[in-house]
């Protein structure tokens, strides 16, 4: 029997390497002679640098940035190994990232994409031909207006002064100035992978949607929504609901006005795995995230690799920490069943704590029970 | 698709028919079309009075007993219905469950199970032929001395005194004497359901097995045991290891003495179930118990019934609010796969307060796994 492990990472508990090896070795406590085919997947966010260096033998560059609240923060960016144009993988959550932002500083109106605009510039003095920037887990809803200014954009207000840093300030901004951007840029391709679920402005944009997640109170996300609307006009209307613009706080948007690409995050972080290829050979398809629920099949890891699983007729599993509100919606994208690893009332810090022996524990449950099925035809 | 689901309560939480319901109800989200047949099930502990009576169109009748702790408590036993010898069920734990002893109050070596023979002697008042008596979930580890006393037997010290109440009083106790037991009991057949896996005395005898989980000291483990050894003489060294003769904390020993037939606890329970008639037309069994864990094969309900369905070549899934240690070990009797309800880390009291929802959905999703494996081949 053969078996395409592809999971995500478990935030803040397991990367995808880890998750992958702990259903590993449940698939063979239940089916000793199984072919397991391992893909760790990435999605833009947390981890992704460094999984994307590990799987092309590039390498981690360090680089110290102005964080999401203004205090230098270690940081790094990624150059990928292998063939082709040489390329940088920024992750923005390395510079920006939410756990960049202290519990108490949550308010994401004022935390900043600056740091974001120093990786590029350090994947530029390095003369990368590519770079790509991976968006998830932000901090900041600035419209990535901070990654523009350390890239040499001028942002000012009515009276022509330069507005300050933060979402919120965007409500002064009265001229987006691009003449004194970094000329390297011309020559770069820049890449942004987006989840193109996330546009910037309305109902369905960045306040309404991230800023309560952020932190954000009623009052700070009516004046945030205000705030990147006024900022939108300054790009260009087009950028209003453009896919994937809401990315990262608007990251996407910002990087827009530079004219990077904005791309569906999985087709290029696929680009390094061979899912495709692989997903033909295996009898059935094991993925993971931390949580499975209503928005698992906007854009994350187990439901991307769901519609592609079917493609190949493939059944799918997914295994997660929480099945949340919802969860039922993952069956039409293709996810056939999922299970908790949770396997008694726990606290959530334990389970974080024994993740890895919960995910092997879970996947051995779970095979038994469609090894119960197989047998019942 | 045929289902049979045979499930125990869910102690503290749900009786054995709302959790049967509860996993009805999961079942036809996932199979439109099943047939369910639910056969809920007890074990002679709390609840099984009443589950008796209401599958034989019986009745409750209420009592007022010594409890466990010496205070008066609302108790009841059932007579059931149907034709036959006119049988009582005395629930033991309706009189001196572990419910029943305050926390407060958790010294084994004091409870009493006087108002068990209080149940006995309102059961014998009303006539009946047949005394069944259901162990379980009790609060005491007396040897069963308190019902006998009840019943008009006489323990006495080596001054001839009567010793007080609760097992440790038993190391005092040099003379049984049933001369002056109700003479009623001789025309009726008393049958107490036991766990056959407990025994009176040594390593696996009721102080050192039972004794910590009831609250108990290690001095007080000590000391009960030796009470027990003592009481053993006098009942008799043949039930120092009898099967069952530990059952509630000794009191399957202590009947013993008044002829009563101890017998596995599921071949009674079970004789009102038609479990066994009904097995061979199910496609798969599904049981669930609140824990699923290394003591369920030592007679608890799901492995007995997995181990029925085995004899017809059954698949059987067991579902349980937690997966505990050694759970692994319910293979060998036969129960094929199991699941927990548990679906994200949550405190036990929630879990507790939704568990009838957390079974339909864990059922949902355990089907879903089955079907995965269906289709596989």
């Amino acid at each position: 029997m053969r078996f395409l492990v592809a999971p995500s990472g478990f935030k803040e508990s397991l990367d995808a390497c880890a998750v992958a090896d702990a259903i590993e070795r449940g698939i063979y406590r239940v089916v000793p002679g199984a072919v397991v085919d391992k893909v760790p997947l990435v999605d833009g966010g947390e981890g992704s640098a460094k999984a994307l260096a590990e799987a092309t033998g590039g390498q981690l560059v360090p680089a110290l940035v102005t964080g999401p609240i203004g205090e230098e923060v270690p940081s790094w960016f990624a150059l990928l190994g292998g063939p082709g144009p040489r390329t940088a993988v920024v992750e923005m959550a390395a510079a920006a990232g939410l756990r960049l932002v202290p519990n108490g500083h949550r308010d994401p109106a004022t935390t900043t994409t600056y740091g974001v605009g120093e990786l590029i510039l350090a994947a530029l003095d390095l003369g990368v031909d590519r770079i790509l920037v991976g968006c998830g887990d932000s901090g900041t809803s600035d419209g990535g207006a901070g990654a523009l200014q350390a890239l040499g954009a001028r942002i000012t207000d009515a009276r022509g002064r330069e507005i300050g840093r933060g979402g919120a300030a965007l409500i002064d901004a009265r001229a987006l100035d691009l003449s004194d951007v970094d000329p390297r840029l011309d020559k770069v391709e820049i890449t942004v992978a987006c989840n193109q679920h996330n546009v910037l402005c309305g109902d369905r944009g960045v306040a309404r949607v991230f800023g309560p997640q952020k932190g954000a109170t009623p009052a700070q996300v009516d004046l945030l929504g205000a705030a990147l609307d006024n900022w939108a006009d300054l790009l260009g209307p087009e950028v209003r609901t453009i896919p994937g613009g809401g990315a990262s706080g608007g990251l996407g948007a910002g990087l827009h006005a530079l004219n990077a690409t904005l791309v569906p995050r999985f087709e290029v972080m696929l680009d390094h795995s061979d899912l495709d290829a692989r997903l033909p050979h295996a009898d059935l398809v094991i993925t993971a995230e931390g949580a499975i629920d209503g928005q698992t099949p906007h854009g994350k890891v187990p439901a991307e690799v769901a519609r592609r699983a079917k493609k190949h007729g493939k059944p799918v599993i997914a295994l997660a920490g929480t099945i949340g509100e919802n969860a039922r919606a993952t069956h039409d994208v293709g996810i056939d069943a999922y299970a908790s690893i949770i396997a008694a009332p726990v606290a959530l810090d334990v389970a974080m704590a024994t993740a890895a022996e919960l995910l092997t524990d879970a996947t051995e449950r779970a095979l038994r029970l469609v090894l119960v099925g197989a047998a019942l035809t």
